[in-house]
């Protein structure tokens, strides 16, 4: 290996990790029997890491472990090994929060850089779900739940100001991953690089208008240095469709790797992002045509109801647990008192609105100008469908960067989403 | 000593530092002589530490030491020796920006919390010099400069992000001094506290008024949030025009033990807040009444003279700096790319300007009803004529704080401060 790592470092395979975890009596007995029982297969499919699942008489364990560079890329592109140190630090506070929604973990080595937690199953990734059109009844409750504990709990509303900071700190050394952040998402897309990609040459002239746009790359720098710069939130960092495994009954979030203290509305606006952007898709997957109308009216109205229930169960906590050191309580008592806190309130959960459907349109136009794209639109083969699903896509983001004050609430941005698609569909019939 | 120090540490005295200092050849040899031919006073009137002056055959030299605990309450109030870590390590970083500004540092001890540095004479402290009717005629232009030297070069604009993010993470362990500014400042002056003070029983109901300011409780708070927040950049933490001293032709910035990342617009503010209270003062310290007014008027200058001195080498910091992460040069290129770049920092540069008029006034009413006052209102004598002058400040203040958005511009603020000052006076006269 050419990358430099810490002398205990080493990348497993299926073979040294049994034996590994033989070696882990706690872990070894959530398996079962001995190695030679079990069952070791490596599954990772993502960008970056090693995922194994062991299966054995008595159960199962899913182990994560970090490569030194981008799995996607190789070699050539080096990645902190540390970002595995991140992801177990992000999970145990996260945890004290919000453990129905996140996987149990049970181990963390910092000289191999792995993680050792419950296998998910029969869960599967969200986002090939919601490609071959299944609702998930619960899935806006637990995920409104999930982002209002972790982002309040995490806050300064919640914390004392120096447990806050001693966080914030911790976190600021995971600058690697939040550098692929201020790049890929903020910055490529909106010039030259060799690492942008789109469907060619169908939305050539749409990518070169997006860097030419100079009130969108205003705006999309204003969103940058805001989240270079304000500290409100431990984020997960990297909340779409695809780090979010779900059954009918169950949301799990996983992978916080990219987590870092940023602004509140990031992680809800790039989930609110994914679920617009599968909404366009959905054209690019219906046979017949109409026939996931249903289903595009269920996207919408899970968007929606994410930011509703994230809105009032932030509120809630904020109402019940003034145990941080901003707003304090002993300035809003009484009567009146009560009154100008919830003006507060409001004033501030209309800025993480606004912020999050900034970063909702920023994670739609990266992911279909830059390097990392959604299996969502990926999987559709025509060309031509797909860039005109991926042209309404952008059309939206655009207008929720640039004109992100200019929508009220939550269903403002659903309406105009349903007013681009059937405008396009009015059209395409002709 | 009741509170718990480092086994190495110990306060020193004028004899202990004299055979301290001849330890450190380099040190002694500034002096000249031996120690003997030294004569060593203990000066401190801040509030927190020793400071020792040595005056040697070869030269002079400044000693600065943390104590355990605030000096101006006692042993009852500990506070970290930390800051003296903090303030050196601030030194190291703005001296790389703004070293005409400041003193020049010689030598850190972290066992004795203790920075030795140039002594600063025939320098007084700005305060005692304004509270005489003295001008500085360069004044506004060297702070000018060193604010925006010291705000732009340790921002998101001219540093890499993970330098950066490294640079937050350190000063995020000032937690504890970052606690006097969110407290005294924020908090204390709009609840019942036995730590705030005013001119009683003169500006009884001024203070009662302020707790019961709903529209001020509720924008203090808020100023309070994004300064525990906001990493915008490495402040000072404590400009005031005690933290500054001066000659007619030099100015020296002191004192950054405060140090930590926040928002741009609390350094400016704060020197903007201690320039209009002692606007308001002068009233108290002219006799007969009326001959402060060109220094009144110099006041007002200044103050519209740092804000645009500030203003206008941020810009121009920027726009030959542009050498950070956020509004990376390559999206706003050409023509147009300048025209849109050049309306961004536009945007940046008012939320600076709304940010600092809201430090300001905060700034103002915790000089007036919290636990720390200025000597500018303190030497008034008369109670009744000071309690007048602080009426005037906490009126302007209210309106910084809560209408802070509705200031065009600098000078929007100095015609206020002056109407206010001549309604009180054309009233006061009959």
């Amino acid at each position: 290996m050419s990358i430099a790592t810490p002398p205990d470092y080493r990348a497993l395979d299926e073979n040294t990790l049994a034996d590994y975890l033989a070696g882990l009596p706690e872990l070894a007995a959530r398996l079962g029997g001995s190695p030679a029982d079990w069952r070791v297969r490596e599954v990772g499919d993502g960008n970056l890491n090693l995922v194994f699942i062991l299966e054995g008489p008595a159960g199962d364990l899913c182990v994560k472990q970090a490569l030194p560079y981008v799995r996607l890329v190789g070699e050539s592109w080096p990645l902190p090994l540390e970002r595995a140190f991140f992801e177990y630090e992000a999970s145990v506070v996260q945890a004290r929060h919000a453990q129905p929604w996140m996987p149990e973990i049970f181990h963390y080595d910092p000289a191999l850089y792995l993680i050792v937690m419950e296998r998910l199953s029969p869960h599967i990734i969200m986002r090939y779900g919601t490609i071959e059109g299944r609702i998930y009844p619960h899935f806006a409750d637990h995920i409104g739940e999930y982002l209002a504990n972790t982002l309040f709990f995490t806050s300064d509303f919640a914390m004392p100001a120096g447990d806050k900071k001693k966080l914030v700190a911790r976190f600021c050394d995971n600058t690697e991953l939040c550098k692929i952040t201020e790049d890929l998402i903020f910055t490529d897309p909106y010039r030259e690089s060799e690492r942008n990609r789109w469907t060619s040459p169908q939305l050539d002239a749409d990518a070169a208008a997006v860097r030419a746009d100079g009130a969108l790359k205003a705006a999309i720098s204003e969103l940058k240095q805001r989240f270079m710069s304000d500290t409100q939130a431990l984020l997960h960092g990297d909340l779409h469709t695809g780090s979010i495994m779900v059954t009918e009954e169950e949301t799990k979030v996983i992978d916080p790797e990219f987590a870092f203290y940023g602004p509140t509305g990031f992680d809800v606006g790039k989930l609110l992002g994914n679920l617009l952007l599968c909404y366009f898709s959905q054209a690019g997957h219906e046979n017949p045509a109409g026939a996931r109308d249903a289903y595009r009216n269920w996207l919408l109205d899970t968007a929606e109801a994410v930011w509703s229930g994230f809105e009032s169960r932030f509120l809630e906590l904020w109402e019940n647990h003034r145990t941080g050191d901003a707003f304090p309580s002993d300035l809003f008592t009484g009567g009146e008192g009560e009154r100008v806190f919830q003006a507060c309130q409001k004033r501030f959960l209309r800025s993480v609105f606004v912020d999050s459907l900034g970063y909702a349109g920023a994670s739609m136009i990266r992911r279909t100008l830059g390097l990392a794209h959604n299996a969502d639109m990926e999987r559709i083969e025509d060309p031509e469908l797909r860039a005109a699903c991926e042209r309404l896509n952008l059309r939206l983001a655009r207008e929720l960067v640039v004109h992100r004050e200019s929508f009220g609430e939550i269903a403002d941005v659903t309406a105009r989403a349903r007013q681009l698609f059937e405008q396009w569909r009015a059209a395409a019939r002709g």
